[in-house]
């Protein structure tokens, strides 16, 4: 009978416990060994709850608790459950979390301990909640070099996307009713500004890539300024905008990593991603493109997931999972100004044809797109690709024509 | 350094081969073990091969070297595969293989020798080529009951389906054009009546539901009767015809397993999976639908897989995975005359409008649907849930009084 400490009791934490006790049956017979939720951590009273004789608030009890083999670290936030995470480890307990912040800060540090105690820290959960892909990515994948990861990782901003694009809601309303349901937080800036999203781009890239890439080296746009004339243009296009986590290999072997919104075309396999779900897409230099499509948070999901890694840990209890990375300085990232892509224009001008004139003797390469009920100075274009900065210099050199620049939105052609 | 041999040159044999010899670095790296291939079976002769000095045409110099722990058999079908395979597991070598013939008619009893054996046999590249699917449901989704698998797991059926759909082609004609590019084998029969997607579905039930679901236990049925007045009426209806392989666990503990060509919505995220695609999803009852997409063959993408499994052995040559099933009687598989669900169907009658009326009387949940260009006599409609000896009996009933039906297609209505 192995030992298992949940830490924290909030909506995934909860989920942990009950996956357990609803799977015990099945568990015990796929893993060939028992496990029993000994402590929940957790400063809250919960005294009506049917496991009421496990809650602790001493962090104490656990670690010095020798019986407890594995660890669900399911609080969230970098403190206390880094220290808490650290300890642990140090303390020759596995760890399992579904806490992508503390993945995507400290991430390097913990494998690094884990490492040393000979242990495992795993953290299936904290990317795409139910959807498998760090282990898919660490095992099934080990014989490919990985060219690329893109994908749509953040539920909340794919729900108030897809409702702009079907339902034509203005961001503000799609937000409203995202927050209604219980989708989006009452202060939704990690998710709409693209953080959350960012984080698990970051812990893709690191797994992938070998090196801890820090969301700090990682250029990182929300959602907050998309408008229906953008969706409708993406739409006359022959596309959607996804807000998209991509990391790409570049032939100079630096990283070209960002989050932002993209357009990408009807027939890309993300494109028909809608709603709460999430689908990142893996390219291999062997096996081509696979994607993986599903909840990407959610209490059951998520908690699933995180039970699959304590799973693995207690199947694996004296022998260390292959999910490493080493630390990063941001060397591997190419300078954002310096990638190079495509971009879609929106702007106005009192003189829109002069304006447009202007644009392709600037933009030489550009296409003039056009949607129903646009307004009377306005106009769009997609560019081919071209580098940030210049992409900047020849914006301003348009502006400086009299031109308005309204959106900017990254084309990413090989979705 | 762990010594390995491949049992087959042909495409992904060879392939296994290229990606370890491409991949040595990255493997040694993320696999902190060296691996080699010592060996390369085949009767033939590969004179101008840079590894020429690898061949054998003697198994027993891999069986009786005890240098080599793991061996990769992607010789396919059943004999000598299964003679070899066995062999090198009682000698106590791991085996990986790509061989979905082999592990849909012989898996319980190999996957037991292994057992006895302490040794791994592992097949992630037999079903869906380079998606890696064994391993994220007998891995990470151990926390979930499996409800349903549903799958596009053949690559040329679902070409010339869609070649059907999308260009108009008949079934004739998307065939050899599937030919003509490599993607059908001369005889085409293993794909185009459904054989190789029953022996996938086979696999993965066995591996949902523990215990070993042979091909002659399941329905099948291949897409040589499809026609464009049915690829037609499907648009009309919705939605697009696609082969499906499916394993749903029903209420009352059997599994309605079939493989068919089935009516799915448009919305269905298996509808978007064209061209040689395969997309597999995956219901758990904690993590909902996961999707997973993907090149089904190839040389490349099937020989990773292949690979990934050789590496997964020699990270763990000491211990099991826990990859594994009983013998099965077929006694868990509903007959699949038992088993209902809504269908849709084409008929014709000189009085159209009767035979209308008299379909109204026998089915009275169906609905008429239309398509441009029908035949003069021609009607169709879409019933709902029915017993498969009901719908047989009720169609028997129709064509006494003088309808002749020529299309039945299942309509899965949950996926």
């Amino acid at each position: 009978m192995v030992q298992v400490a949940v830490m924290g009791h909030g909506v995934v934490g909860s989920g942990v416990v009950e996956v357990i006790m609803n799977h015990r049956d099945g568990i015990m017979k796929r893993s060939d060994a028992e496990l029993n939720v000994k402590y929940i951590l957790d400063i809250r009273e919960f005294p009506d709850s049917p496991y009421a004789d496990k809650f602790t608030k001493n962090f104490d009890d656990i670690l010095n608790d020798d019986e407890v083999k594995v660890v669900a670290e399911v609080m969230g936030g970098v403190h206390p459950a880094y220290d808490f995470t650290k300890a642990c480890l140090l303390a020759g307990k596995s760890v399992v979390t579904s806490n992508k912040e503390l993945v995507a800060t400290k991430g390097a540090e913990l494998l690094q301990i884990a490492k040393d105690n000979n242990v495992n820290y795993l953290f299936e959960a904290s990317v795409g909640g139910g959807i498998p892909i760090i282990r898919p990515i660490s095992l099934c994948l080990a014989a490919n070099e990985v060219i690329e990861v893109a994908g749509i990782l953040n539920g909340t901003t794919n729900f108030i996307l897809a409702k702009m694009i079907k339902d034509s809601m203005s961001f503000e309303d799609a937000l409203k009713m995202a927050q209604q349901l219980g989708y989006a937080e009452r202060n939704p800036a990690a998710d709409v500004e693209g953080h959350d999203a960012c984080r698990k781009i970051c812990i893709l890239a690191s797994l992938c890539y070998g090196k801890h890439i820090y969301p700090e080296f990682v250029h990182t746009q929300g959602i907050t300024k998309m408008t229906l004339a953008d969706v409708a243009y993406a739409a006359s296009w022959g596309g959607v905008v996804k807000l998209i986590g991509q990391v790409k290999k570049l032939d100079d072997g630096k990283l070209d990593i960002t989050v932002e919104p993209m357009l990408i075309e009807k027939s890309s396999q993300l494109a028909g991603v809608d709603d709460v779900f999430n689908g990142i897409l893996v390219r291999g230099d062997s096996t081509g493109d696979v994607v993986f499509y599903g909840k990407g948070a959610g209490k059951l999901p998520t908690a699933s997931a995180v039970v699959a890694d304590i799973i693995d840990c207690v199947k694996h209890l004296k022998e260390r999972k292959f999910v490493f990375w080493e630390d990063g300085d941001g060397s591997l990232v190419k300078p954002y100004e310096k990638t190079e892509y495509p971009i879609y224009i929106r702007a106005e001008a009192e003189d829109k044809k002069a304006a447009a004139e202007k644009a392709a003797e600037l933009f030489p390469d550009m296409k003039v797109i056009v949607r129903a009920d646009a307004g009377e100075n306005e106009f769009a274009f997609v560019t081919g690709s071209m580098k940030v900065a210049d992409q900047e210099k020849t914006i301003a050199a348009l502006e400086a024509a009299g031109v308005t620049v309204q959106s900017k939105i990254r084309i990413a052609a090989d979705l």
